[in-house]
């Protein structure tokens, strides 16, 4: 019944006051994704697992639909690492729905251990944190991360119903309907696709920025934030990351992010990468500055990043999901709109 | 710039699926607790740090309130660990409201690297996991956790504004105002209050329940899988607990866990003690079941259960905060009201 552990001996270094760096990797052995249907006609259509014929998924509800999403994002990717749910030991998991119920709907009949977690559109790069750090500290051998959003559900909880037909600014970003789930090991799967050699831990950066619609302006300062201390942590330069990818800063938000860091001392110009410029194709799918959304950075991660790294084009980059601080309490009393990022390493294995 | 850590040498031990022993405990070297006049007027105002004079504390709205409560908590937790926002590598923090905006607004100018949980009101006992987790992994040598709720923005947020003046049946509990706030360290402080010396993660359990006024119904189930689990990965037995201690089940919820451990094999009729059934006075300050919220579990095991730790008239508890998986929209679709647990085992210093 009780399992007892080897000694663990590591050489993990804390790196400044935010970081911390893996001596030993965290691998992750498996991805999937699951999106709409809008999604699925993008450029990142080859790399997603499965799209809906249309947004509701079968079900009765946006949020039904939501919770589906992390349901079959979650089985795709434990199926794919060939595990059960009986062989997971945590569930990181999160969504942008007030008390997260997507994911308590979604994620409940597995039966695994849950830490809920609500970090906005940054709770990706929060649970890839939490579960490297759970992973490599010696509390679980498999563990799964898993996010989402949804278009319909995200404008009924921060927004208006879509039946209004609210019409957006150039600045505003689309809401990604989808899931990404992720299985992170401590041993190195047959098909590993990554490797997690570093955190850096986000603060909430707060500019006094309060238009909900220019969600990229509003994020930009924490993701140069968690950036710039990453690469004063690692003792980096821009450089030697591929890319610096963040979650969905959208158009607008990545200018805001490329000059926030040239008044710090880092050009990121060249390898600034924003997810929610690639989910959508501007031209066919004019979604204005991109998407957005928890599934946004989730999904370009299982879809895209991930096989850049598998297939070597990239071989280190700095994932950096980040999330708008707000909820339509805080926009209706006139508050600021915070922001916050995660930083995670990502390398070829 | 960059701080070497020494090598880690564990004797932790995984215990069956679900928890882990620290082999080398984690201390609890310092907590606050920041509560509402009705709570002070309770049994705990002795024990409790700081009480309002109304519910507002000076603030505009009742978010901004619960938000200066976090604020506040974390404030004079951190003046009796005698650390400042700087010596402190995490925070983990949450609160009931969607997008856990008390929590963005009342920690955002510490500054400090923050990783936002939802765990409903067993946000307290999911901060103490994660927390001492980062701690005995070697991520930190000190972190603080911060939970809070608010009557009257949980009334708004989950049910009517005040101005409807709801009836209440029995079975509901009453929404405590505050805060709780535990400073976490790796080294035992001077003024220690206890350690942490193991945890039990839970699962989301959904009896089917549906009744969003008997909360502690729909929790019940969610306290006995996580309390048995305890038992049964640590070898023990209910006597082993001076307290078996849930968050905020009430007087109903609690015969409803009774009842379900006594079918599992295990009498807690002895030892089952519930925060939401001590922290207002059943006669002077009628709140029918008891108390709920996150606060109710953080500003009990703050301003009364440290208490009878330090003073080793209880020398181990079973801290378990409950938590009831529901948002007024998945009550409006008609959903259950799925539960989860977090435990958390406190012993004397």
């Amino acid at each position: 019944m009780m399992e007892g552990r080897e000694k663990i001996e590591k050489n993990r270094k804390r790196r400044g006051r935010q970081s911390v760096a893996y001596a030993e990797p965290v691998y992750i052995n498996a991805s999937a994704s699951v999106a709409g249907k809008k999604e699925g006609e993008g450029p990142l259509a080859g790399g997603i697992d499965m799209t809906g014929e249309d947004d509701l998924f079968g079900c009765g509800t946006w949020e039904e639909a939501e919770s589906s999403l992390q349901k079959d994002a979650v089985y795709l990717a434990m199926g794919k690492a060939g595990v059960d749910s009986r062989q997971i030991q945590y569930l990181f998991a999160g969504d942008l729905l007030g008390q997260s119920i997507a994911t308590s709907f979604g994620v409940m009949n597995y039966g695994i251990p849950l830490f809920g977690l609500y970090g906005a559109c940054s709770t990706c790069g929060e649970s890839l944190s939490l579960a490297s750090m759970a992973i490599d500290g010696g509390f679980a051998d498999t563990v799964v991360c898993v996010t989402s959003s949804h278009f319909a559900s995200a404008e009924k909880e921060f927004r208006n119903p879509l039946e209004y037909g609210s019409q957006r600014p150039l600045s505003a970003t689309w809401t990604v309907t989808g899931s990404g789930a992720f299985v992170l090991g401590k041993e190195k799967g047959e098909k590993a696709r990554a490797k997690i050699t570093g955190i850096t831990t986000g603060r909430i950066v707060d500019y006094g920025l309060k238009d909900s619609l220019n969600m990229g302006c509003c994020m930009a300062p924490a993701a140069c934030d968690v950036i710039c201390q990453n690469l004063l942590d690692f003792g980096r330069q821009p450089s030697d990351y591929d890319r610096i990818i963040t979650g969905d800063l959208g158009s607008v938000g990545q200018r805001a992010l490329i000059d926030l860091a040239a008044e710090r001392g880092y050009d990121i110009s060249v390898n600034a990468w924003d997810c929610g410029m690639h989910i959508y194709d501007p031209a066919a799918q004019d979604t204005h500055a991109g998407g957005s959304g928890c599934a946004c950075a989730a999904v370009t991660l299982s879809a895209y990043i991930l096989k850049q790294l598998e297939e070597k084009k990239w071989k280190r980059v700095l994932f950096v999901p980040t999330g708008a601080l707000l909820s339509k309490t805080s926009f209706n009393e006139g508050k600021t709109v915070p922001g916050i990022a995660h930083g995670v390493v990502l390398e070829s294995v």
